[in-house]
């Protein structure tokens, strides 16, 4: 059994629609790619309370949370602090974050704001990306910033050392003209002989005409690539005119 | 108190990474200018005890929880008989989307698949959008197509039976050259003196420049027009050059 993982996208701005979260889609291929599929996303408000039960409730059910945002020095960025309340660990100086943010910072200029950057639940190892203010990990809880560019960063500085497990592949056939009500009976009985396979069915719609994309996930390409040709066979059987992947 | 709403959404896509969700963007903004504002949204898979337990722990919690995604023919679209577990009543025929579907396909093609499309919790009302097969409504939660097309006619269509709250609206200021380490403090300061605003401070890169935006929302405009003015004079304190807006 491959290893699994949850997001938390902690922030006021994706829930009031300021922000379209960008970092799900990056992680969800990623953490595919290293055979550590994501299995569920929150995404939350800045509120203290939140944050550590969400925290706790997920990093007992999954074997990795990878949190993003509120990590920053303002006011709304509390997700550290938040991290140690829920590890009942004491948020305090690291030493070493501490000495290179004052050393990068013209004196007088590593503030109280900034100090806070500094400041982490004990126990913390950094997620070091030459940025000057690291992400860190604790337990099975990955703490990174929501700014993707530095998310995408922290999230490859980290990722060889995560076990991963199987990676997960995936396989598609497309055919413009067929619709989706045509081919559930037949998709059902393919995901049927394909039971350890995700087979998902994708309605689309281009220049006018639409068709229907499948795609067949898991960790083991033969049996995706059998089920995806059982999919052309079934697309040709209602005279479509199938063709490989999707729809560009 | 503006009542409160939650966005469930449902699709093994959006967990792999193939699909970019674009449906909760659109609907924390919708639901901001209702004032029924976006507490939480949850992503997860096509597994009917995960649909079942996420929707009655949420409809408990929120004033409105909003579906997406799972409500068309094929295998994977069981939110609709989920919705039914969560609730405890059957999941039945529904005669008017039922003689609606029958007349509108060809002969002999309004096939079992299809008819799951017609088959609705008891009880449920219509989120009726003209599209063939209407999402539905029983109690507080609202049953809605995942293709954001279709997704946005069915929200328009069920908006004005809704009962909202007051309108959240926003005002920014942004100033390049400034950065959040800088105006932590005095940001602080102001979200002390405006607590029932919602003050974001967002940094930005443009053209190998950077700077911050300041973000205040709430229901009160007078309010966040005057913390706004304290953070643009906040920002004239440390040398910045101040421009309303976010920027482009």
């Amino acid at each position: 059994m491959n290893p699994t993982a949850c997001i938390i996208v902690i922030g006021n701005e994706v829930l009031s629609g300021r922000t379209q979260d960008a970092n799900t889609v990056y992680l969800a291929r990623r953490l595919g790619e290293l055979g550590i599929p994501l299995r569920e996303v929150r995404i939350i408000p800045d509120v203290a309370d939140t944050i550590v039960a969400t925290v706790n409730e997920l990093r007992a059910r999954y074997d990795h949370v990878f949190t993003t945002g509120g990590i920053g020095p303002t006011h709304d960025d509390i997700t550290s602090e938040c991290i140690a309340s829920a590890f009942g660990v004491p948020w305090e100086k690291q030493p070493e974050v501490w000495a290179r943010m004052e050393a990068h910072y013209a004196p007088g200029t590593f503030n109280s704001a900034r100090q806070r950057m500094a400041t982490m639940p004990r126990g913390a190892v950094l997620i070091d990306n030459g940025h000057i203010a690291p992400g860190f990990s604790i337990g099975n809880v990955h703490v990174m910033a929501g700014v993707p560019s530095i998310m995408r960063l922290m999230f490859e500085a980290l990722a060889p050392t995560l076990h991963g497990g199987q990676p997960v592949v995936s396989r598609s056939v497309h055919a413009t003209g067929i619709r989706e009500g045509d081919i559930a009976a037949g998709l059902t009985d393919i995901q049927a002989r394909h039971a350890d396979l995700d087979l998902g069915s994708y309605p689309y719609f281009r220049d006018g005409s639409s068709g229907v994309a499948i795609v067949a996930k898991g960790t083991d390409a033969l049996d995706a690539e059998r089920a995806i040709d059982e999919v052309t066979a079934l697309f040709r059987s209602l005279g479509g005119d199938p063709k490989p992947g999707e729809p560009a």
